[in-house]
């Protein structure tokens, strides 16, 4: 056993010899390393201060990724590195620190019969004779019947066809040949992706068996032209060539997935034939390069709506030549083809039972319905769940407290990678919210009680302590006031407002839902019982409450594999009722009753 | 009446007071007018170099396209001068001469109804509210149900539609929406063209009307890659860059027509929507970009027989933007879509009665039959029509000799443009040929008899002089030998064998053949009667013979027109027994029984 101290956190913990990488990554410190421990990245940079211990020899993939001087300096790639010995002081410099909480992986699977857009067949054509000398053309459609050929692709046929003297693998995108291959040739792959505004998510897919060969995730680069929706809309709405640098910025993004994935399960970027996307309506509109700026502006109206598809050369995406990137349809401006992705992943739309999907984001979309009718509404919920309005709210990054307990008196909490508290972020606050008002320092209204408690400061204005000065990073109390607490409980009341009009609208009451999904990372990490406690979610038994986990990539996944998805998802956005609450006459008058506890 | 001396010709005629430039045409003397006569493109300067006469003011015209020295010299525009008088000595400059034997206006305006695959249609749309907030292609598809839009449409449709405050024209091609204007847009223009391998015709075709608002043609620059077809193949096999080169030069020449087009008529480029393009298969194949190798080498395959359409902006054709460009089908290697076009003027798949279409040019493209039955054929006759192995045989440019006759032992021929002989090209062979048979000179085997006349020469090979010495532009005469007369004998014999075994596979004779149609230009200039003499039509009355005239760009014209004659013309293809002649059994035995005269 070694004893580790992790600088500048200033954790200690004990662990068995081994590489460094998997010592920290079991301790719950998260580290970069896009490369999966392979020495190709070059992410994992640490740096040994000092040790009463031996650590293997320096590697070549060190040597590759690290200067001399560095070496010097006692930098070593973690993954690179074992450790044996007593006891060591490593050093975690800020870009080797994975600043991103990770992507959950939990979704449901769910079981669909095999439909893919894409089959590839093996086909032995008759050679032409001067007896039958039809077109190249012609002779393929004995076998395959009247099919679309792009430009590109017939401009080849001729040479392709007897280059590989008649013996085939033709790759058709629906009824469109897109690829002819020599020879049999069964390797077939799509890619599923979910662009969120603030992170890329990829699955690759094997065509064949449905399965997901690699996965991976990437920060969307559009953040750089704006951290919120509307900013980026701004951004692209300036000039066509403003336009143009985010849709570049996001397809190069996921372009450096693709190399990635393609690398680590080893497939041919030119055997990934579709593309299925989902993403909310801004997103998608600025991944295709259709102008964004009237989704954000009242009333609110995207350029279309329905699932589309277009050829991937034209939009740049780095897969076979004449491949297909497609998206889900969206069902409104704030609810987009993320949300109909959690329609397919959940289900809801097939079943009787009365189900809710809520998807707590920048925006919060939720669905209410079953087989028979389906609702849908969206609430920007996200400045005070990122904490935008709080001073010390922070989004869900390293050191954001997520979890709070209050027990007798003291507060336990957790935090992003067990990093010293450096702010809190929505989950924490649902937490915090709801412990303060059962260990009663506030009432129903978020104002403090008169309660004995060196943890509440009543000056200059009402506060509570959450860390202590000596507890944070930076050295000064993280507290919560009066006015943090009512800015939650505002953005609460706008999701609960949301969901109590959608039953409502359905004429249900809480005792007739049958199921809620949690779709999303945020609520991959909620206190269930909490969120209820506070009026968060409708308060229903916890057996009917499901994490949906990363439901839109899932979602999206499922499309590329079937396209009975897709035609079920063109007929539930038909049949979405969308919910503009805003023009909803007794909104506020239900949101001002959503906002206490 | 005035005595006009054309020079440098020395031509001297009689002619009615007018119009110059229509009386130099009825003269037979081909001017340059590109813009039909209107003063616009200022190719008909002539120069008045003396005269008894009275001219026309000069015109506001004139000055625009004449310099104020060119006036004082006594230059005029022959469109915009009238003459009255005794008479007058005009001058006409090498550059006012029209080259290229001019394409042949006449040809059969099938009557069709209007039935095109652009659309226009100018709608107010409702705008979005907070209440309807459906997205802009939905909203559309209120009006237009659902139809397909290219990404780069869909990129800008949103600013578009605001733009035009929701008053829009929308354009169709089929069901593509190609084009948003904003306000009432009724201008709406095709392109037909035919693409001959030594010249390019273009129409363009007022489509709301169904007229030619202008045409223009220009000599296929591709045949600086390779006179004939196969020399073209052959470059253009070489590499995808030497195929790319072939592509542009026919694309670039198409856009150059197309500017003029558009400067004549007063149209925008962005207003034509459609091209609709014919011509043999090799010409379709490097028109497109497609590989061309195997349609030249046996069993002579092109890539596609059906009709195709590809978007204007891949194939570099300077029309509207989401434009389309469109080809009618093949029948096979070397009956391409220029005789598919043939068959759509003339109509002969739709009649009872037998008909036979003959296309002379490089290859000769026959059609045989009528709505129950069509056989088609090509035969290579093009070298020895176009001069290739004669010594003076020269192609259909000024100054060959296109017509003979032999009267009292003279010979009496025209040329074009009325210049010095400088050879005999095909129409001139035909009349020669007959006209040395008729006469005794020749017998049916094409050998000179021994007969009196100082036209022939027997040494050092026996020789006919059609034009003396002092009769030519080179000073030396103009002699058809024996070995000549042979080659072209044995190009009429391709020809005769082909619609003599389509006849024979048909089960007909002459007798039961209704109609022949002569395609192309150079059917326009044949004497019908020399050659039914000599074997090269069948022997039918002549009011069963029809000069279609320039019928290739009419059936563009017509398929431009109308989606009915598209798929007549898909199902056509598909209904034609195309008859190989290298594999026929007899074919050379009737071959040879097709030589003599």
């Amino acid at each position: 056993m070694v004893s580790i101290r992790l600088e500048p956190i200033g954790k200690v913990f004990k662990a068995d010899d081994g590489n460094l990488l998997e010592i920290l990554r079991q301790a719950g410190v998260s580290i970069r390393s896009d490369c999966g421990g392979k020495g190709i990245c070059g992410k994992c940079k640490i740096v040994i201060v000092e040790a009463n211990a031996t650590f293997s020899e320096i590697s070549e993939a060190e040597r590759k990724n690290l200067t001399e001087e560095e070496i010097k300096s006692g930098y070593r790639l973690a993954c690179q590195t074992t450790i044996s010995g007593k006891s060591a002081t490593i050093f975690i410099p800020k870009e080797s620190k994975a600043e991103v909480r990770k992507i959950s992986d939990l979704y449901r699977e769910a079981k669909i019969e095999l439909k893919p857009a894409i089959r590839k067949f093996f086909v032995k054509l008759q050679k032409p004779t001067l007896a039958d000398n039809s077109p190249d053309y012609e002779r393929l459609t004995r076998i395959f019947g009247e099919f679309e050929i792009p430009l590109e692709l017939l401009r080849k046929l001729p040479k392709k066809l007897r280059e590989a003297d008649w013996e085939i693998t033709a790759t058709f995108w629906k009824n469109t040949l897109i690829d002819i291959e020599k020879g049999k040739s069964e390797e077939c792959y799509g890619l599923a992706v979910d662009i969120g505004s603030s992170k890329i998510v990829c699955h690759l897919v094997d065509i064949n068996s449905g399965k997901t060969v690699a996965k991976g995730y990437e920060e969307n680069p559009q953040v750089a032209y704006g951290e919120d929706i509307v900013s980026r809309v701004t951004y692209a709405s300036k000039s066509p060539e403003n336009l143009k640098k985010l849709q570049k910025a996001v397809v190069d993004a996921i372009n450096g997935i693709i190399a990635k994935l393609c690398k680590d399960a080893k497939v041919e970027k030119e055997r990934i034939y579709e593309a299925m996307v989902v993403g909310n309506a801004v997103m998608h509109h600025l991944f295709f390069g259709i102008e964004p700026k009237y989704i954000s502006v009242s009333p609110f109206t995207p350029a279309i709506r329905k699932g589309v598809s277009f050829s991937a050369k034209e939009i740049g995406l780095d897969i076979c030549k004449q491949g297909v990137v497609s998206s889900l349809p969206l069902i409104a401006g704030f609810v987009g083809a993320d949300a109909v992705a959690n329609i397919a992943i959940t289900g809801v739309h097939k079943e009787d039972k009365l189900s809710m999907v809520i998807d707590i984001g920048t925006n919060t979309e939720i669905i209410l319905g079953n087989k028979d009718r389906l609702l849908a509404c969206s609430t920007p919920s996200g400045p005070a769940f990122e904490g935008a309005h709080m001073a010390y709210g922070i989004k869900a990054v390293s050191g954001a407290i997520d979890s709070v307990r209050i027990v007798e008196g003291n507060v336990e909490y957790s935090t992003i990678d067990n990093e010293k508290p450096k702010g809190i972020c929505g989950t924490g606050m649902i937490d915090l919210v709801a412990e303060l008002y059962k260990n009663g320092f506030i009432n129903r209204y978020g104002k403090f009680k008169e309660k004995e408690s060196d943890r509440i400061i009543f000056s200059p204005t009402p506060r509570f302590v959450v860390a202590r000065a000596e507890e944070t990073e930076f050295g000064k109390p993280i507290t919560v006031s009066e006015k943090d607490i009512n800015e939650f409980l505002l953005a609460k009341a706008a999701i609960k407002a949301g969901w109590m009009l959608l039953m409502r609208k359905m004429g249900i009451d809480e005792s007739k839902l049958e199921k809620i999904y949690l779709a999303g990372s945020f609520g991959r990490y909620i206190n269930v019982e909490n969120a209820k406690l506070i009026g968060l979610l409708p308060n229903i038994p916890p057996e009917k409450i499901d994490y949906a986990g990363d439901t839109a990539v899932g979602g999206a996944k499922m499309a590329l594999l079937s396209l009975d998805v897709r035609d079920e998802m063109e007929k539930v956005v038909q049949k979405v009722e969308y919910v503009e609450l805003s023009v909803e006459k007794d909104f506020h008058s239900v949101f001002i009753r959503a906002i206490p506890i």
